[in-house]
């Protein structure tokens, strides 16, 4: 898969579009087989309009890629990784922070755009996790929950050395799993969920509740808390050690259902590094008790600012089943 | 493959044996290709001797099925459920009932006695899974939590329309997740697991403790509960309550991470029936809240007394890939 088509061969459909849609931006791209990234284009997000000016700036990503004539005949199959909710088997979307989109067909919207093309759909939680199967931590792993904890929590799983997108390609949402499960009520609906006790946002409000107060830069997020936390602030400490806690019992949770090997940890919040994850493998030691769970272990995610759309590039990979491509958990 | 094997055929292998090992007995069988047990032989578990006696007492129940010289010669493979834990990547059980076993060779113990024929290991929840998937209220469902609470709580999972043992046999080990992070210690180590919270044991030590009293007939068991909770007693209702309430969390949150249809529960807890599926249905409601979990149903386990057994040839059919053999998923 890392070599480059032969020469002869004029209809090589060895790159695969991929589009990343998010609550801010709408970025695409043409990915090469080993992951590295052609061609970009991105628009912003027009969150507040409606849904048809939406899927216009999505049009426009795909045109401008679309415009590289030569190497969009090379393209072998869309993939799409969006905020969720999703319903890949339906097609359609939902992104909370788009209120124009609700079941909105997206797939067959931009099926005139790439043609025959096979297009896969995946919430980014999903595309995460397939972007660390192919090119970051969860790399060769057979069994992986790969996490974003940022504003929210979302993930995604690898099982028996694939991808597993669920039927609705959703699987992985450890963010509204309840790990207490008289706890405070989540925006979900539900109670005591991981994102409500790990996300950014709430480990800021916890500190900030609890007493502290940020320094002269006046940072009130999870990175001002981290920074009193590395300055042994115990009220900043005994924030993360506390979004620690549900994190592990959250993983410890899936690792006990599927059985894993490794939980890859992503987003705003793990780039508190050890003030998190020192806090975190302490727990987990209290919750993965059993003995095929016991030595899962727990590192920060590999794929940067690129993983979403390296993630939508792998899903169409593992996924498309499509001319041209191979999944990336078949050749690794 | 519900067909006699053709009279030309001299070595069909339409048979399967299986294997159920508990800690009171150990139960064998030779089973059909529809489900139906042709042959059963039975020990007791000899759970406090030394690790030989009890091997003693599964080679005892092998050579009675294989003592069927003209029925034997059918069998394809064999299927084992184990009291877990169980590695089946390494072919050992470590039953926490039966002491003398830890770690014990237990696939390579019983090579001898059937020959070339692929030896299949799962953990008895997993084998719950398998049966409810072949015969029972799983049937035909490409994603199933199928659950067994009784004196434990345990199961097993159906994903993408086939078994997910893990690669230990262990997954959808449902009774130790923990959905109250800062909950009661558990025995296995962990906190507020769903099995502290939701097992008969546990169902009726909370009815006690809260000042229910046992009827004439003194039954301090939770079916006692049950039957109190059925006349209206407030205290046993709310022991049910809580347990169901423990049970919504930890179903809610496999769905939301792996995405099923269905969960199936059985075991003796189970038969209490609504006092136990209308506070579990209700509390579902309020934890599986996202899009794709919100249709989840629940239902009660249609196989019986036999599970283990079936379950165990369900495995052996699933995963053995063996001579004869076909997944129970693939023909359905």
């Amino acid at each position: 898969m890392h070599d480059a088509a032969a020469p002869a061969a004029p209809a090589a459909t060895d790159l695969v579009a991929a589009l990343d849609i998010g609550g801010t931006k709408i970025a695409g791209a043409l990915v090469a087989p080993g992951g590295e990234i052609l061609l970009r284009a991105q628009r912003p997000t027009p969150a507040r309009e409606d849904g048809a000016t939406v899927l216009a700036a999505v049009r426009a990503v795909l045109d401008e890629l679309a415009a590289d004539a030569v190497r969009w005949r090379r393209v072998s199959a869309l993939g799409i990784g969006s905020a969720g909710p999703v319903d890949a088997s339906a097609g359609t979307v939902s992104p909370v922070n788009v209120p124009g989109w609700r079941d909105f067909p997206l797939v067959e919207e931009v099926r005139p755009a790439v043609g025959p093309r096979p297009v896969v759909l995946v919430g980014d939680g999903v595309a995460i996790a397939a972007a660390e199967h192919w090119q970051g931590a969860a790399r060769g792993r057979a069994g992986a929950l790969c996490m974003v904890v940022s504003t929210g929590v979302g993930g995604g799983l690898v099982l028996g050395g694939r991808l597993h997108p669920g039927p609705t390609g959703n699987a992985g949402h450890i963010g509204h799993i309840s790990v207490d499960l008289d706890g405070d009520p989540c925006p979900c609906g539900g109670r005591g969920c991981v994102e409500r006790l790990a996300s950014g946002p709430n480990i800021a409000r916890r500190a900030l509740a609890a007493g502290w107060r940020p320094g002269p830069d006046g940072d009130t997020t999870a990175a001002g808390v981290a920074r009193a936390a590395r300055s042994g602030d115990p009220v900043a400490l005994a924030s993360y050690e506390r979004a620690a806690q549900a994190l592990a019992a959250g993983i410890a949770a899936t690792a006990t259902l599927v059985e894993i090997e490794v939980a890859v940890v992503g987003g705003g919040v793990a780039g508190a590094g050890e003030v998190l994850f020192a806090p975190l493998r302490r727990a987990l030691s209290g919750y993965a008790t059993l003995s095929f769970v016991r030595d899962l272990e727990v590192v920060p995610a590999r794929t940067g600012t690129d993983a979403g759309l390296l993630g939508a590039a792998a899903a169409a990979l593992a996924l498309s089943g499509g001319a041209g491509s191979r999944p990336p958990a078949a050749t690794r």
